[in-house]
């Protein structure tokens, strides 16, 4: 059996950085860069050193334990695979430069998998053949290829990255569910035991459809997705949530009133000159949709159309440009419902169904209306979701303002179906007919190497990384503030006492200055030091800090094993 | 921390064939195939399923433990790595077909590393700059690329596959040394707690050079080494070996003598003729050096000229044609080194430097020699090592008779010194007298994946797969003889218990007859096979199997747990 080791700092290969460097911006690429965790081979590739390898193992072991218990079984596939199979799903073409391929001595073409759904679809065709067998999950944590065209942010966004990927074989679609259901505990815990902060966002599933699929999102100001949430639980992107979103009557007397504007073609003047808050007027965007038709589309003024959404209402759409508005014979900063042109669609944002005093645009230069009302001024072709929700707008779960901010994906839930792989591929069962049909398949990944990026993002400070135990290189460092004598020999004891209780440890045995050491353990974050210097060895205690909250306690020698021990071990996931 | 659970072969992804499949050969590949181990995706393309991904995580935590107890840092670099680095050393032009390239999306050519040494040299020739910080030896596990012209052998011969490598940095050849040693000493220790029986062979290695290479031969009759070795410690690969082969005297006075031997071309022949041991004749082998220049090899007529050591010797050389023989002037089956052609060079094998009277041809058809004295009768140009030895030969360490066998090779030590990458790549660090120097390197390897077939090969009779303890995917199973009832519950409640010890159990839940859940048991090797039926439970008793032994033992119930949980953590290695 293997046995837990006393780490030596003076030995350990984590070669320190004592300035920034220039090529990076996120704290986690930074601070892994400073703290002798990773460095970069080439563009989009890194290796992972000694600390970051063994957060790596353990963020691993936390994947494989919840997997496990939901009955996930590991396995690994290659890494290649044949582009026959690729050709099969139909996946070869549509994935593009990203998908790295290369050519076999015998000129056979093969693809570095992103991901492998052909892989494991082709593992199960010939062998699960009853429904009997199903549900099947299978997953593997295996190094994925990914040519991004800028790859960067470190671990962030990188070209060769560690994933676990599961895949699902159900023979019905409960059973998908339900296999569903028990991956997002899986992931909730895996999240949750990582250290992370993270919400479970319905993705704008795209090509997928419907409520199958949620993204797992780590909140840190470095993320990529934009993100509203609820204490309730609910948690959109903000590109996908949907609310009604809460809007006030405009000025005036209710009565339809042109009034003169002159040079107030923005929300942000008009709202000031009516002394009314944005959100009480109304903003209206001319476009040509995809078939080239005119549209006006409006939406609350202190909110904006939604690109997604009106791609998805509007086709291939863009914002009209001023020999458009010409031609179409609409004024740019003076749009509005009133009085538009005939044969120019009019498309309102849902929210503002109900309101009947609209501030807006009089299709006139220099004049807005107020006390606009829908059905009594102006016919609306259709009401629709058009805005991108914002922090503070009613969640649509239970009406209290939502809270905004940014996040990383680390993980992503899907309900594949039938379709896309299983039917494709001719991957079936027979089912309790004795009728053949394809598998209800899912998938579900997560990026063991950005978790780690992502956590770094969540747990640092000006000094470092402040790892949570459950993710620690080290769980413990033991600093001996002498190069020999009593208190490097103390701490060298007390190092093989922590071994010897299981508890990671690194032993800063260097003969560098106590400044030096200090920098060096909050920077690699180790989240408790025990601090042995010839003072306290002469009454007897030691220093723990705790990286965390900066604590600093002087603790017996002899009971400092035990009670750091025991602290360790409950706070381990 | 994760916990030990049970696992169901009702619910294990382990699809078992009852046929040896046609395309195997080797008693690995085809055990690993039938017991639903592997799975073949293209040509040397193979995924793990979930038994032997057990085995796997298994050995690989063996060799991590061994590599971490001589103070080898685990690491990770990309599998990916810029052809820059690899025209840095040069061995971009030396690999040929086998290395997988590929280009980005930018162009830029990217290998999929078959070994690291160009990675690792780079990763620290800007970090480690001091004598003072070496040695420092990195290591990772990983998936491995070689495009093999003719993969073959399940996992023995893949062109992707799991291998452990490791590089250290030293600053002197001493330190390098000490190193090698280290290593070697975990090498013996990881093979031995695969329950691997290995023999550490001195390497022909080649470009290399000197004793700084070994290879760690699995004894199995599948290898595609042939290997001699003896209890004193000695091996070798034959084709490297090197001994005094024993010969006796031939037949005769000891006078030269003619002696009609018509139609006796052949040493088995000559031997029968003259009723002597084919040892007492000499074999007589007409080549042509790499030069064009005629050479006549002798060695002991029980031995054959080693391919290998007459390349050394000869260059590309080749066997005389009939042609070549007649040009010469030379008779086929009655060559020999009395009375030779001019100009035609003799080069004897070392090992009849001391014997006195040959038995060999005479250069006339259907005649031979016997008491052909070397110095008397005939000049020998070259005394040299010719022969490959043979099982039967003395062990040149001590002298005791050699023994024979076929090895797999599953790991190599080298010492690369200064030059083959460190020296090319600027890879240097500041000795004691602050002068720059190239780091001393060394490089070792192990074949993860091909232990597991090697173990395989060594472990297995007509019914299947018989697992060390050590790399057991399961090392207890529980086998219910009923669906339901009293012994399924029992079994169920075992198959908990060996759990909450810490036990790897399967617990055999399936509705299949007695023989086939013996049959898969056995063909997929568990250890200890617990079998729990109605008859034994009426006695309070179970059966235990122990599939190594074959040896069954009713244990009571109460006691079976303990009992088989103690002999298991026993024989963990």
């Amino acid at each position: 059996m293997s046995r837990t080791r006393v780490a030596k700092m003076s030995k350990l290969y984590a070669p320190t950085l004592k300035e920034d460097p220039a090529e990076a911006e996120l704290a986690s690429h930074k601070l892994m860069l400073r703290a002798g965790m990773i460095r970069k081979i080439a563009s989009g590739l890194y290796s992972y050193l000694p600390l970051a390898w063994r957060s790596i193992h353990k963020i691993e072991d936390i994947c494989r334990d919840e997997m496990d218990g939901i009955g996930a079984q590991e396995m690994l596939a290659p890494i290649l695979t044949s582009a026959e199979l690729w050709e099969e799903s139909g996946r070869i073409g549509a994935y593009g430069p990203e998908l790295m391929r290369l050519q076999d001595r015998h000129d056979r073409t093969f693809c570095l998998g992103p991901t492998h759904e052909e892989t494991f679809t082709d593992l199960v065709r010939n062998e699960l053949k009853s429904y009997k067998q199903l549900p099947v999950t299978l997953y593997q944590i295996q190094d994925k290829f990914r040519d991004e065209l800028r790859p960067r942010f470190g671990l962030m966004r990188g070209r060769e990255f560690i994933m676990k990927d599961a895949y699902s074989f159900s023979a019905t679609q409960e059973s998908l569910q339900e296999v569903y259901e028990d991956m997002k505990g899986a992931y909730a815990r895996y999240c949750e035991r990582c250290g992370l902060k993270a919400l479970p966002v319905a993705a704008d599933s795209g090509e997928i459809g419907g409520d199958s699929s949620i993204e797992y999102m780590a909140l840190a100001d470095a993320g990529e997705a934009s993100l509203v949430w609820c204490d309730c639980g609910f948690a959109a992107d903000d590109e996908a949530a949907s609310t009604t979103v809460a809007v006030s009557e405009g000025p005036g007397t209710g009565e339809l009133e042109r009034v003169h504007t002159p040079g107030l073609g923005t929300i942000e003047a008009v709202a000031e000159f009516f002394g009314f808050p944005e959100n009480g007027t109304r903003k209206s965007l001319a476009l040509v949709d995809g078939e080239g038709k005119p549209v006006v589309a409006i939406v609350p003024g202190d909110h904006e159309l939604n690109e997604i959404k009106a791609a998805k209402l509007f086709g291939d759409y863009h914002l009209m440009t001023d020999e458009e508005l010409e031609q179409h014979g609409l004024f740019k900063g003076f749009i509005g419902p009133v009085n538009l042109p005939e044969g120019v669609r009019l498309v309102c944002d849902r929210s503002l169904e109900m309101s009947k005093s609209w501030t807006c645009g009089a299709n006139e230069v220099d004049y807005h209306f107020t006390g606009a009302c829908p059905g009594r001024d102006f016919t609306v072709d259709a009401w629709e979701d058009l805005v991108t929700v914002h922090a503070g707008d009613p969640c649509p779960h239970c009406g209290k303002p939502l809270k905004g901010g940014r996040g990383i994906e680390c993980g992503q839930v899907f309900q594949i179906g039938q379709d896309k792989y299983a039917a494709k591929m001719g991957a079936t069962f027979a089912d309790e007919n004795g009728r053949e049909q394809p598998f209800y398949m899912g998938c579900y990944g997560i990026g063991i190497s950005r978790t780690l990026a992502a956590i770094v993002e969540q747990h640092h400070d000006e000094h470092g990384i402040i790892w949570p135990v459950s993710v620690a290189p080290y769980e413990v460092s033991v600093i001996s503030l002498d190069k020999k004598g009593e208190a490097f020999d103390t701490a060298a004891e007390l190092a093989e006492a922590f071994a010897a209780e299981d508890i990671d440890v690194v032993f800063d045995d260097r003969a560098e200055r106590a400044g030096v050491k200090f920098a060096d353990n909050d920077l690699m974050g180790f989240p408790y030091q025990v601090v042995v210097g010839k003072r306290g060895l002469a009454a007897g205690t030691v220093e723990v800090k705790n990286r965390s909250t900066g604590e600093r306690l002087n603790v017996a020698v002899a009971d400092v094993v035990a009670e750091v021990a025991a602290i360790v071990k409950a706070a381990r996931a």
